[in-house]
C-alpha cells in the first residue's frame, strides 16, 4: 500500500493549518481570497468516489465545518467549492471565500489574476484566525 | 415557505434528466462536455451547509451515483466537481467529463469557449443515455 504524500505543487502553493480526522487543512498563498484546501491524507485517491463511502461522509463533514468557519468568520457574499484536479490529480478540496468586489468577480478565480502574496505576518494570522476558529466551531458541534 | 422553481437561467441552459430523492438532474446544453448539474428541488438553498445534515448526506450520495454514471458511460481523464454560484446563487452542484484533448483542458471550463450546440437528436440520446445509466447504476446500489 502505497504511502500519503502531498503533491509538491500543493505544498508550494499552501501553508498548514491543521489536520482534521480525514483531511489535512492548508492555506493557499494568495492573498486575493481566503482560500483553503482539504486533502484527505490517503494515497492514490482522485475523485471523491475513490473514497470509501464512510471517508466520503468524513469528507462532506470536514467540508461543511471549513465552510461555517470560513462563513462566520469572512462572512462571505459566495462560498465556491471544488474539486478539479486537471493539473493536480490528487484530490483537494477548493473552499473559497468570494466577495462582489474581489479582483476576479462574478468569474470563477482559476486563471483570473496571478497569486498576490501573503507577508509573512499575514500569513501566520491567517493560519492562526482559521485554525482557532475551526477548534471553536468543532467543539461547538461535539457539544450541540 | 417558499416553493422551489429552478432558476431562469439554468432553466434555459440546461435539460432535464430525471429527479433523484432531493435533487433534480439536468444536462447543460453545451456539447463541448457531458455536463450535468444537480440541483435540490428546495427553496432558498445557496451553499450547501444551507441544507439539513440529512439532505447534505442526501446530496453528496446523489452527487456519487452521477459521479460513478459518468465515469461508467464516458471514461473520463478527470471529473470536475463545483458548487461556485456567483452568477447563478441557486445551489447547483457541477458534474464535468474532462478529456485531456477537449477544447478547455486543462483549464475549469467556465469562461474558456463558448457553448457548444447538441442538435436536437444528440441532445434526446444523452439524455437517455444518462438516464438509463442511472437507473442501472441506482438499482446495483440497492441490491449491493
Amino acid at each position: 500500500m502505497n504511502t500519503f504524500v502531498l503533491h509538491p505543487q500543493l505544498q508550494k502553493d499552501s501553508e498548514f493549518i491543521l489536520d482534521l480526522p480525514l483531511c489535512t487543512l492548508r492555506l493557499i498563498k494568495d492573498a486575493n481570497y481566503p482560500w483553503v484546501i482539504l486533502v484527505p491524507r490517503m494515497a492514490d485517491i482522485q475523485e471523491v468516489i475513490d473514497l470509501s463511502e464512510s471517508h466520503q461522509q468524513t469528507l462532506w463533514q470536514e467540508s461543511a465545518l471549513v465552510t461555517r468557519s470560513l462563513k462566520h468568520l469572512f462572512t462571505p457574499d459566495k462560498l465556491n467549492l471544488a474539486a478539479l484536479g486537471n493539473m493536480v490529480p490528487q484530490l483537494h478540496l477548493h473552499h473559497i471565500v468570494r466577495y462582489q468586489d474581489d479582483p476576479s468577480w462574478p468569474k470563477p478565480i482559476w486563471g483570473q489574476v496571478p497569486f498576490k502574496a501573503y507577508s509573512d505576518k499575514q500569513l501566520s494570522d491567517r493560519v492562526k484566525l482559521i485554525k482557532d476558529i475551526i477548534a471553536t466551531e468543532s467543539s461547538a458541534e461535539v457539544t450541540m
